[in-house]
């Protein structure tokens, strides 16, 4: 083993890659030398703002919570992994304890060591340790950048999980970021029937529309929220069951409320304003159930297997790669909306 | 049979005891000459107003949809009802086949002729027809009074079916009007732990605490939204699983879906604004579902069978009572916010 | 129009094809022009034993059950279908009435009129009638003969749906009939991961790997039960989340109890023996659920839309066609087991 | 502190009340002097039988997992508890890694370490150590005794939460042992509407009526399952919609499957036979499902709050008092079947 190398972040936009102590793994724990780490939207967030929610950084911050990487070392009590096996690093270190852990909703544990958040070191580095159970074998039949994009895809899996999408589901997303696409390739991997998907961008309704979206429209910021609703009604032929929030904006939540059939589901993915002035009401009055989704639970498995299956094409979303010391340049690309999936290769 | 008297809306406060023809069943219908009517809060909307929704009434409205009486005549076809049966009448005939009907939401019908609305008679006369198969039989022991409030008993039930209310949950309920007692009382039949009820008026508050909430909280209309918050909190000794918004104001929703604990559920059941300022991310990233409940779905044979077996104390909620030729005085009350049940006796 | 052929069933494998008045509409129905009726095992059980259910018939019926066909001719009351529509029929008339109707379970109805049972007649004759609202339009890149056919693609969604089947359940399937063949289609399209599925027939089995089984295991009826849940396991790599049960057989249910996974659900299609020596407790200690599917609910459009969309490929699971004249080869065919799904071109 | 008094088992029948070191604690441990213990009927095939499951017992085996106690002494890590504390004992200790911890259903983890079987310890002595997340502190108005009554409560509760009872349901529960008569209580609590309970002994079945059962029904052992069937649908006045079987026997088992409501459920807590003779097919045609209930899922802080409540009066329940000296006088009334619940004082 050599050295250390880690991608750390000091204040906004203040990046150095440093080098730092290999750590030490305890008996339930695994070292994994990481191979890939994917960038997205809250890496953005944390890199220009230096805060993880409400509060900034108070010391250090390795980045980095979308990982694979190769097992080099495990604790005594591990029996799932050894050596050599090829892992995607689920990114949570839930308490296992709280009243959440324990009626399998780690996802929103009261104290759950996430990757690159309020002090828990991100896998954005030559070396990093884990709990070994959760940590997820890669198949053979899939790339370590494919292992690291897992990550978001099992965010999408979470959320279009909560949103009850199945079989014959009409499925509006709106927003085509990363998260919007594996939201729309997710919604058809599990059967649904159209998926119309929006977006102000329209190279990236191009590449969701390649992945999988039956529609996409182009969102003119001029648009009302109505105009929205009659557009994505005309383009499906019919009102959606799901609406899935990708993107964060409030016209966004206003539409989901408006455009969902009655008795179906707006599914809130993004992170929108604080407060957003909302017609609730009138959703509420159609018994449209109106539900969040946060991180992940328990979605690696069927993610990892619907990429090594072919269901799932993470191949194509993967647009960009950059050596991790290039680090900054890579997130300063995520941060223009240019590119899909920007990959970091920790061990070029 | 004698003449048929109904309580009827010409326009806003125009309400006039008229004698109407004795309708005429068809094969699935029954004929029944209404007992009891009790009033509520959608019955002053549209005696104040005139309207249903948003549409203007456009001929003359029979009001009243909390009905209970007694079988006088059966259609061909009707072989679960016999004349001299007594039934509370669940107000409305849903088309059965839409596709909301097909899945077992009759509430959300697309055309659902509900009494006293869009132009469908409500049971507030001496005759009154029904399909036979939303008249249920009212238990030796209930009351026609009873019976007749059921209806907003029905609702309750719904909301809390809505809401996943079970053994130990942790309710709050804001507003303490008819529906949200029956809330409290019904949620406390479903086996929750501890039910806080707020409001605004100290009698009402007492009321509710008599029929089964555990705590109540007084509101002062100067209280910010937080202040709410702490104090619920502060009483029930920790956040509620369940808040059911029971009273459609702006404030109310934004105390549910801040109150809420982490993973649980924000039941709308008032009807509140068009649209409304809402802090609704903190509810989405912390997993709180936002649920509506419209109008009451197979729940009149739960609600029969809690008053019956004395889980639910109806009676106790009946406050006032006027003969049907005092209608006006009757609606006139319930608008003043100081009833909490009346009930008009058809009969008398 | 001219005449009106039909096939009639007198008793056990007395089958003739007779002329028939055309039926006569009301308000609420269609008359529809049969093109193409499927042939399915009840049908052979009703061809063979003149029975349905327990009871023997006692008038002369109607056979046919999974019907397609054009509209000629529409009730007063029929507003979503118009003459030239082609339709596909969902084989039942529900009460709409019952408390399985207004809960959404209409296919357990108490008093159903389903097509060829209990003296409902059947859609195997030149024209038929039905309510219009269980008659569902076929999208214009769907062929008749798979209108027909999604009668069973329906049935084996309804069961899949019941299953819990989601995005990377491991499926295993006993009996590769059509309805075996079909949920293995449809769990594909809903997102499992491995599907195996076994049956005593090599041929079909291939026909099932053809069409989207992952694995298949040719039982030998040597094999103990034991012996099949360890070539199973071996084969899949892993116990299923889910087992449906699709061949009525005795020892499949039993190896359906004992190979599920711990936590998961047995899913019982096939119509087994009155009663059967099983091993219950094993599976309800590991909290298997066991889940029974009787014919469908709500799943024409879902199967519809995924016919059109070509996630499933309906086409090649018919393999054998007739004209109505022949419909007693066509059973009689059907009867061996050797053909996949017969078709009977009721317009040859 | 002084000596940690055991009740051992050491081979069938041969219990020693015997010496044994206080245990040591880790970081995440609490040490409890325990101050009661129930028995119930897993205790006494363990006495008699002298194996956990398939397997005997090599080592000598600490009974007891019905514990309550007080704590003197918390881990470094333990912050929910002080000493002083008066806490019930959760029975066990999942692994909190395996799929089923990790979806919260830690009652069916694959290595659970539950008190008293398989080599893990019980709670029959006066010193037990436990990990403090599965200690639920015991509300000041519930008495010791109670707190160790709360286990088969909990059991209750996870099996009516399996079932699905609600407000309205109706509900038969076979066999009046303390789970049937918890389940009865639990069943009424949760607003069942009428509970029917059956046993072959008249005294248990007058205990379950004074706890909560509204009918009860003897049952010879002349009976037919059929004849079972009918006096229990005479004397509910209709189908229930949930059947609990709560004797392992398997004539309940038959009469479960063909007494339950069509769409309804059966619930089977009790541990039958390895194999049966059972009439499965009916149940599946109906839709009637067939779910099992094994130990407790996160149920303990229901339990504890419906005790402190007074919705559930454990009090009554409990018939019989030991002092620890005296287990297997204890045990050997527990076996006769006469005792509904026996409490083991382990400080006397």
């Amino acid at each position: 083993m050599a050295e250390n190398i880690a991608v750390v972040l000091h204040g906004p936009y203040d990046l150095k890659v440093e080098e730092y102590p290999i750590p030490i793994i305890n008996d339930d724990e695994v070292l994994i030398k990481v191979s890939c780490v994917g960038i997205c939207g809250s890496d953005i967030r944390i890199y220009t703002t230096a805060r993880c929610g409400m509060e900034s950084i108070t010391e250090p911050l390795i980045m980095g919570h979308e990982g694979a990487g190769v097992i080099v070392k495990v604790g005594a009590n591990v029996t799932n992994l050894r050596p050599g096996d090829r892992i995607a690093i689920e990114p949570t270190q839930p308490c296992r304890s709280c009243e959440f852990c324990r009626s399998g909703r780690y996802n929103i544990c009261e104290e759950p060591r996430y990757c690159s958040t309020h002090g828990s070191p991100g896998n954005l580095c030559t070396y990093y340790k884990h709990v070994a159970d959760f940590c997820h074998k890669i198949p053979d039949n899939v790339s370590m950048e494919e292992g690291a994009a897992v990550q978001p895809l099992a965010i999408a899996i979470h959320a279009c999980n909560r949103a009850g999408i199945k079989l014959g589901t009409n499925v509006v997303i709106l927003g085509a970021g990363p998260i919007g696409v594996l939201c729309a390739m997710t919604a058809k991997a599990m059967g649904a029937d159209k998926v119309l998907i929006t977006d102000l961008v329209e190279s990236r309704l191009k590449t969701a529309h390649k992945l999988g979206a039956d529609y996409t429209l182009l969102v003119n910021e001029k648009y009302s929220d109505q105009q929205q609703v009659e557009k994505i009604v005309e383009i499906l032929g019919t009102t959606p069951n799901v609406t899935i929030e990708a993107c964060g904006s409030t016209s966004a939540q206003r539409v989901a409320m408006m455009v969902t059939r009655t008795g179906g589901t707006v599914l809130i993915v993004g992170i929108g304003e604080e407060t957003a002035e909302l017609p609730l009401s009138n959703a509420m009055l159609r018994e449209v159930n109106i539900i969040g989704a946060f991180h992940l639970l328990n979605s690696y498995p069927a993610a990892l297997s619907a990429v090594s299956n072919r269901k799932i094409d993470l191949k194509s979303l993967i647009t960009h790669h950059f050596p991790i010391h290039k680090a900054k340049d890579a997130i300063e690309l995520a941060k223009t909306g240019k590119a899909m999936k920007v990959i970091i290769h920790v061990d070029q």
